[in-house]
């Protein structure tokens, strides 16, 4: 990580994670996820044992009511049909005009090119944070995912961009994080990523700070996981382990798992 | 409860479920959903621990066929697209003229005005049962959620109406009982309410009386989810757990745990 | 099973099986599955226990993109709203143009004319293979699922034909076997059975004989359903338990448990 005046220290990064859970359960934010029907379900389930109130509505008609009446605004695009799609535009629109914190996962936009243009006119929104992976990253910023073009991106859109895969890598252009918890179980269950980063939109409604919500939304879901694979005999056990992992995990387990660089 | 000449008194209610539920396994009633995606898995996971048979289509096209050939059907708002509304007047209409017993949950109508006025307009196609929380009644029904309104719209609409939370009145304006049964954790589970919900529909295809069929599914409901939360580790293993319950509720629980007023 | 010149002998087909699975666990195959909102979650989640990649996208903007760069396809009619009957013609077509492999689940044709007419038309853009239970065969062929029916239906439109059940039956016309693996709990599970043509789907991408194909997938889901049935407690471990098996399965266990006649 690099030191710059705002940053914390590495070692503080746990405790940070801690106080955004508490305020998660003490607070019981509304995100309103426009994310996938694959998802959905998982989603809702990741933010309910996490403290906070999942709302899931994709319909054009109704979405601003409930953007408007969220504390934060997930839009993922991995299923993207034509009404999904229009929700996504009054979604964010919304999410501007109300000055609620929103998150953009671009799922797959290295797989199709309406939804690679689809999300480029999104981050004219000025999302809070962009959760993708290096394929979707190469995709969206025609640039290979190495360090300069994230923190380059970061400060160019003015947004967080978490990178995630085996580690997670979090930079707003100034400051840079790795998380290398987690495990291999988390690439064997639907959705784990999707969930993740509504876990994060959640973070972003108690916490103001865009990245270290990010850093503590994805430290507190790879950590879970961690602890979910201890008790877990596959991928089946593993997916209901993490929802019990995320309800009960405490401060003294951030400690001791976080691993930062 | 009060006592009317059709009441039965309340320590006839845990006989009388455990009859709905022996009927539920021996007949398999069909039960078609119309409702949210975030919902849909859980609830026909739900139905066939129970031992009904859910279908779920939502095309305008078809779901008349569908409606026709269950035994009941019930309409959740939960994600309210365009094609959804268009199929739930097909399937609410289709309901009324084969006599399907139907019941409406008009989830978050205090959260759009959109939705509040086509569950409005639903009303008049008379569902047997009405299920909602405080706040959506008192936007669908404009007053207070309190016993005489309760009551009154019940009157009014010829409908039994369960007002589910921490405790779940349920009335037809004659009769009114409350049920105490259950456990926080079903509040940390998406779609516990619509999964419930969707129990009592088929509790209205093997009880022709709907206020005994609604006192019976929801009091088999909150008695499986605390039967559940014995063994639960967190809201993961809880929903698990449910299922299991519902499959092998037996006579003596309902009994044993059964706290009606 | 008829002796044909081509076909393995019966005690051949539990190793044909395990060595189709750790070609799935080696070559992870991307399965691109248009399906119903019900099954999404659960079929991708099989997929990934088993070890290949889904994706999900019913837009009809993207789903050439996505049929030409996943390995099979899958396309299942559970609920068939207007958007996904578009994108299912679009897929089967690049299926045929791109030579992907592909599979037709007909769910509840049975149940509506609109349906079973529209399956009717896909089966012209020659799927691998048609699963289907009796009352859907009846519907679509317009005969009774006998054996003499299925292998004519199998030999008219050159595909492999599989008829699920309490006994799957797989005929191409020349080979026939019937698996009698399975327990009852698979009954008890919503998206159980589009699940389990969903992975069939994904032997198909790992194994050219498309009758093999399908032995190999339907064995492997019905033994890892025995598998599951001995740990679980009701249909909620079930399923739990279920991707549990199917992740874990060896060569043994389908040696030792397999009933082909």
């Amino acid at each position: 990580m690099r030191a710059t005046r705002s940053s914390p220290i590495l070692s503080d990064l746990p405790d940070i994670a801690a106080d955004v859970v508490a305020r998660l359960r003490e607070r019981s934010p509304r995100v309103h996820c426009l994310t996938n029907t694959v998802a959905q379900n998982f989603t809702a389930n990741v933010l309910l044992a996490a403290g906070a109130v999942p709302s899931m509505t994709a319909a054009p008609d109704e979405i601003a009511d409930f953007v408007a009446r969220a504390d934060a605004l997930l839009i993922n695009l991995g299923t993207l049909d034509r009404e999904r799609r229009e929700a996504a535009e009054i979604a964010a629109e919304e999410a501007v005009e109300e000055q609620r914190p929103w998150v953009l996962d671009p799922v797959f936009v290295d797989r199709s090119q309406a939804r690679c243009d689809f999300a480029a006119n999104l981050m004219a929104r000025m999302p809070r944070l962009l959760r993708l992976n290096s394929a979707e990253f190469a995709a969206l910023a025609n640039a290979e995912a190495g360090e300069d073009a994230l923190n380059r991106y970061a400060l160019d859109r003015l947004c967080t961009v978490a990178l995630t895969g085996a580690t997670d890598a979090i930079t707003d252009g100034a400051r840079a994080v790795a998380i290398e918890n987690g495990d291999p179980l988390m690439g064997r269950v639907t959705a784990i990523g999707c969930a993740g980063t509504a876990l994060v939109a959640a973070c972003l409604a108690v916490e103001a700070d865009p990245w270290l919500a990010t850093v503590a939304g994805l430290l507190v879901f790879a950590v879970a996981g961690e602890c979910a694979a201890v008790r877990a005999r596959g991928p089946g056990s593993f997916a209901v382990e993490l929802l019990d992992a995320l309800a009960s995990l405490d401060r003294e387990t951030l400690r001791g798992r976080a691993r930062l660089r």
